[in-house]
């Protein structure tokens, strides 16, 4: 029983020390006898758990008390309300970058709290792009963007300097790569593409931004609720934030975000190099946007795709179908995605190459 | 290694079947030579375990398609704001029983939205009794209950009849006894007590109820977005639901409501039946109010609290600590309790007794 080459978008690929890890604790956590699935978020085992991962994520975000990590239910699409909810306030304005679907949700969500502008948008060419050259406003409570866009596969490769608070969704690449975090005000991501399961969502928020909206708030929409509550105002997803907490912990002990980015970089090279190179397949993004996440590409001849649907599947590859907006390939590389199974990948586009050239 | 006799309130004991094939899904589940925790929500095998745990529901309940069935992130907690953005509108209110700190919590929420009256409280007497005999007026909104109390250890025996709305937090007995659920207009349980474990939230909802607020409504507050999403507007919390799933299978499988609801009443007959024998011990709430989820007691010699303490340990007893709000002891005897565990904890009652009177 071999492993799959798991390419799925996400929720995506795991270590698999911590899979087994993971595994154990259903039985018997911690040495308690007791499974993990029905034990008392506020026994001190537990306790440690939670603490470990928000200590985890400041250590790796490499910032100071003056920021707060929560892991909460919900998922990212939770917080595309919740940013808004605490941070935008009755008479100013929220600014957004429209790089994709997921950033279109965002901007919905906050549209219905109020005043909302879209600085710049690269919808014109379905989001193949990361826009460039937009001037951020001075006077907005917040600007917005999101780091990956998963469906498109593309990627900023530099974040925008901004006078206002910097938020940013993650989800797609957290602690895929360096990045500066002192120069965000808040930045959450959805466990489950990069460092978890589904189930649990990281926010890292900045305390003195939160407070100023004069809203009075829904207690698990709130913030300040969380952070009082240590992360466990209620009942957290005990599960899910325990599996995130090895997949950080596996992190660190590697190498940390140095080590991670060199092998994502490494990774992307490999595969992007063969998708330019072989004649059977384009790219479908900007090449300077190109996510180190997810690798989309397209067939230069669809009626081909078939053969080439049979050559992965035969290789023991899975998740790599595109996303419907896109069509064609979607191969999603995360931390945890070995770089064997990148040159399995690279290899059976070659072999398809040559077989059908 | 002996397992533990876990009386933990909440998150609570889940079946042992159950933990071993949850362990299992975390390495290959369903035989795709892949994690649970690393697939695609969307992937056939995930998709039929949501439906599985969905129609679980309905068919427990005995309810037809008039009911939707929906597994949320964020806990109860996100539903005492969820249950008055729904259904509290502008012109109207919400009513409310007050029966304890979960109670109170959904009343605070839903003053937060609207016009919320509080019907009745037992309050007066720390919440150690339901309180009977009030009037539900005719034109609320809705009427919110809470079934079951775990801090107090109290419990609706039964339903009253009203012609508003009736909404039920169940978190804390859910599927441990026969209900009319076609009484009710909405029904929620956080799946951490006695349906699975924490991260996951039943939602069971009268789709006619629905969309009648006028309130613009954030996507993920919205039951009416969620249901046609099919509980996947986002990505689901994956393995809470599976392993709730697999709860509401072994119960079904064992012999559906009719059978856990005789074998909880023998475990708490069992113990009750103890409390009110051994001459060291006393009950905490009203007799006709007694849960037969969690059972509160207090030692009658409060200087020999250490000694007790000593032997429950001994017998490899967890979790059996009280409530802060109340003291003295605790046990939840929840759905996947069995009734051997709850012999231990009676034989060393007694035990305690006989070295100490």
């Amino acid at each position: 029983m071999s492993k799959v080459h798991n390419f799925s978008a996400g929720p995506g690929i795991l270590p698999l020390e911590v899979l087994k890890e993971s595994s154990e604790a259903c039985i018997n956590f911690d040495n308690m006898n007791l499974s993990l699935l029905e034990i008392s978020h506020r026994s001190k085992n537990y306790v440690a758990v939670m603490d470990e991962a928000r200590a985890l994520v400041k250590e790796l975000f490499e910032v100071g008390d003056e920021y707060e990590v929560l892991f909460l239910g919900g998922g990212a699409s939770m917080q595309f309300a919740m940013v808004p909810y605490n941070l935008l306030t009755d008479k100013g304005y929220a600014a957004y970058l429209n790089t994709g679907v997921w950033a279109s949700k965002a901007i919905k969500e906050s549209k219905i709290i109020g005043n909302t502008k879209v600085i710049a948008s690269s919808e014109d060419k379905n989001f193949s792009y990361i826009p460039k050259g937009y001037e951020i406003p001075n006077d907005a409570d917040y600007f917005h963007i999101t780091s990956n866009n998963t469906i498109y596969g593309t990627q900023l490769k530099s974040f925008p300097k901004c006078e206002v608070p910097l938020v940013c969704d993650m989800s797609s690449d957290l602690f895929s790569r360096k990045v500066n975090a002192k120069d965000f005000t808040l930045i959450y991501a959805g466990a489950q593409k990069n460092i978890g399961p589904a189930g649990s969502t990281m926010v890292m928020v900045k305390k003195d931004a939160l407070g100023k909206t004069g809203r009075k708030m829904l207690s698990m929409l709130d913030y300040q609720v969380h952070i009082k509550g240590e992360s466990m105002y209620n009942t957290p997803p005990v599960f899910p934030v325990y599996v995130t907490m090895l997949t950080l912990r596996w992190l660190k002990k590697n190498g940390g975000i140095a080590w991670i980015e060199r092998l994502n970089q490494e990774k992307a090279d490999l595969l992007y190099n063969e998708i330019d190179r072989n004649s059977l397949f384009y790219g479908t993004t900007a090449k300077e946007d190109r996510s180190n996440m997810n690798v989309c590409f397209l067939p230069t001849k669809t009626e081909l795709e078939a053969e080439f649907d049979k050559l992965w599947k035969s290789a023991n590859i899975d998740g790599i179908r595109g996303h419907r907006d896109v069509g064609g390939y979607r191969a999603s590389i995360y931390n945890a995605m070995p770089i064997e199974s990148v040159k399995v990948l690279v290899d059976v586009m070659k072999d398809f190459e040559s077989k059908f050239v």
